[in-house]
């Protein structure tokens, strides 16, 4: 797997300077590249990396070409260009657009033609799979879910009935989609529940981490719109609305029926309470518990700085007497 | 799937006012209900709300039954008559009663009947599955685990050894119960793994969410009371006990032999450390960090209020000089 | 399954005090222990619990051994002797060395002797598995996976290809091993994802908790070192580093690129953000976020206290007023 340098550049869209025959056999960082890796700089600030790389070749925006000691691919956007580099590079088993005879399907699911179904994975009554999407080992998808073209849903993911996926939607290992909404009414006997009658509708080119979870909704769908991308361990419950282009990190969680807005970006451990509204082009640092709506573009944040855990007490003793110490000042 | 409102009244426990023979097909907010739909009313407070709905009727108190434009079923607490009138209009799968062939079960198991089974289940040595259970796809149940009777297991679930459940309990796909409590003891070699020789007992009437970790008791079992419902990615460590009634919401951890009382309600994102009490009728708001018991009902919390980054970091920076401050003071 | 009490002190390395022939069936806690159990003392602090204990024999240090009301192991490491003391009274299921039927392996997977596979689990084209491992049932192991020896991957985990793992490693249900890093360059048609070319290298002795994740590498790989133990729901990204002999409770996330030294513990929920490093020996306490690195070892944390809500939101509202306070001053 090594092909030249002027094909890289071709596929990527940049300029070679110097010697466009060289092979290149894969991707590294400055620091770690040896002599037939490619390696690249996405911040012209960081240019004194460049010059000890021992890297075949660098990707690279023309105002460091100054400062390159081997070949490089001059483009306007480095990290765009190396992000599609990774996809001439990538190790990744590759779909093989069969359907594995221990596969358990349904008689009335409608597969389409080049979807590759991998081993013990269970396909319910119903079920529609579109072109050339990938449905890996120990999936279950349940009756009347629906799967878009060219998706990827991975080894033991879980998909439950009438979920909705577009194309191109990518979901990791152990995510569950369409469990659920944790809906109860109380009653003098304990929580009765609440039978949780919508699905999840998702769009096209979402991507779903590793044992992420997203309820169905109440009534109405949960909502994941177009290029959505969600990392591992988050918590979506019933009837959230998450808008285009937005991307939720690590170990968020978000309750019922909030709405985020499109091009928002939620960074780890953040907490979104229920009921209230995002706009758009919000951004939330990480561990932020939001817990009112949000009603103009900006970053928002919440909690304490850091410190030793001695000086800590000190100060977080102090923040249960700040009431009293205002009013007495 | 359509019903009469007269049946529906019948079932949920209301009296008709307007057309009992009108046909629902389904359950819908009072915005989006379209004219063969239900919907309802569950505070008087919003009554402005039904003013313009579309819907078939509305499932309503008495108090607003003059506001209503459209058939009203009338009853005394419409939120639990509507939690009710959704296990009517559900459209999940029902289970066959049938065990898959593909499934793979034990000769020692001890299957009661009317017991389904679903593709690629495996069932262990000795293990007891109470009837009219629902074991889904791929689930996983370990040797000696005991399953009372009309429990529902969804798709990938891992059910460790010795695991007790009682009936009528829900686990939604991608938990794990009955794993490895978190117990090692250091040594000058390194950690040294404690073998958790306790199980896991559930009560009766339990729900379980999605890729929600329950592990297995040390000595001891780690207990979850009758009617505790527990939302998605919840992690529950070993000897951790939760009293009847209790409600446990998505992203909340609680550490190693923490005692968690009745009729308790731990908003999302909780944090319990280990070895502490919580009394009954106990609330804890979202992201709370709980670092001692709590022996008063009432509700608690911590953390600090959202504000946008800029207005964070000055306020944050002077939380690390409070101590200083109220000395000088 | 009882064994003399001699027995027990042989093999926990300790001398018996009184009945050397009295039978052990098992372990208990001081207060739980019945007449054929073994109980422990691993705090002299707590002596006073010994008197009223009915347990068969305790496992102490000499100094409360005039406490002793029965038959007695003396040890100098009395919680160590008790973890070894687990070690013969377990009863989880024993691997039976042999590949299921239903198992799908692939006829290039390399699999050692005294190897187990459970039913419906799946090994891809040229994975390794070294002698003795356990694959538990519907587990998922994708192409050039390398599975160390003794190692135990219990039921439903999914470890994607090329991954790497030293020996006597064990994996909790429902773990993630070697997902895709959550890494997209912004394009102005949104997210183009990055293909994660690097994987995930496990050293030897190391624990992983259920429903855990941890992604491949970018470029380089994720590295967990030797003797790391990791709890639930732990969210490890891409290009994490984890040293040696650390300890990761659950519910925690480290961001993309950190370091983690050597023999740190990180308590449960804590957040990392990305591109940072800890230093060896480092302890943070519950929830706290770690926002820069840490080149001091010792003890660090960050929070508020909990109080009730009443009293908290007087305070809470205190503290978007700080600086503007402290200015005033």
């Amino acid at each position: 797997m090594a092909i030249s340098l002027a094909q890289v550049a071709e596929a990527i869209g940049g300029n070679v300077h110097g010697d466009q025959d060289v092979l290149i056999s894969g991707l590294a960082t400055l620091n770690n590249a040896g002599p037939t890796q490619l390696s690249f700089l996405a911040n012209p600030k960081y240019a004194a990396q460049l010059e000890h790389t021992r890297a075949a070749a660098v990707i690279i925006a023309s105002s460091v070409l100054d400062r390159v000691p081997c070949n490089a691919i001059v483009v306007d956007q480095p990290y765009l260009a190396f992000a599609r580099a990774t996809k001439l590079f990538d190790n990744a088993p590759i779909a093989d657009q069969k359907i594995h005879p221990s596969a358990i399907i349904s008689s009335s699911a409608k597969i389409a033609s080049r979807v590759t179904i991998g081993p013990n994975a269970v396909v319910g009554d119903d079920v529609v799979i579109g072109e050339g999407s990938w449905i890996g080992a120990n999936v279950v998808i349940s009756d009347y879910a629906v799967i878009g073209a060219d998706c990827h849903i991975m080894p033991n993911v879980s998909i439950y009935h009438h979920v909705k996926l577009g194309d191109r939607v990518r979901i990791q290992s152990g995510a569950t989609i369409g469990s659920d909404g944790f809906g109860f009414a109380p009653t003098k006997d304990g929580w009765l529940r609440i039978n949780q009658l919508g699905s999840v509708s998702i769009g096209d080119d979402v991507d779903i981490g590793a044992n992420t979870t997203i309820d169905r909704g109440a009534l109405d769908d949960t909502v994941i719109e177009n290029n959505v991308i969600i990392d591992n361990l988050v918590q979506i419950a019933h009837n959230v609305v998450i808008g285009e282009g937005s991307a939720i990190a690590g170990c968020t969680g978000i309750a019922g029926s909030s709405v985020i807005g499109k091009r928002c970006t939620l960074a780890g451990g953040v907490g979104v309470v229920g009921h209230i509204s995002i706009c758009d082009d919000v951004h939330v640092t990480g561990m932020t518990m939001v817990t009112r709506s949000i009603t103009q573009p900006g970053s928002y944040s919440s909690g304490t700085p850091m410190s030793d855990t001695k000086t800590w007490k000190r100060n977080a003793v102090r923040f249960n007497q700040l009431n009293d110490f205002f009013k007495k000042k």
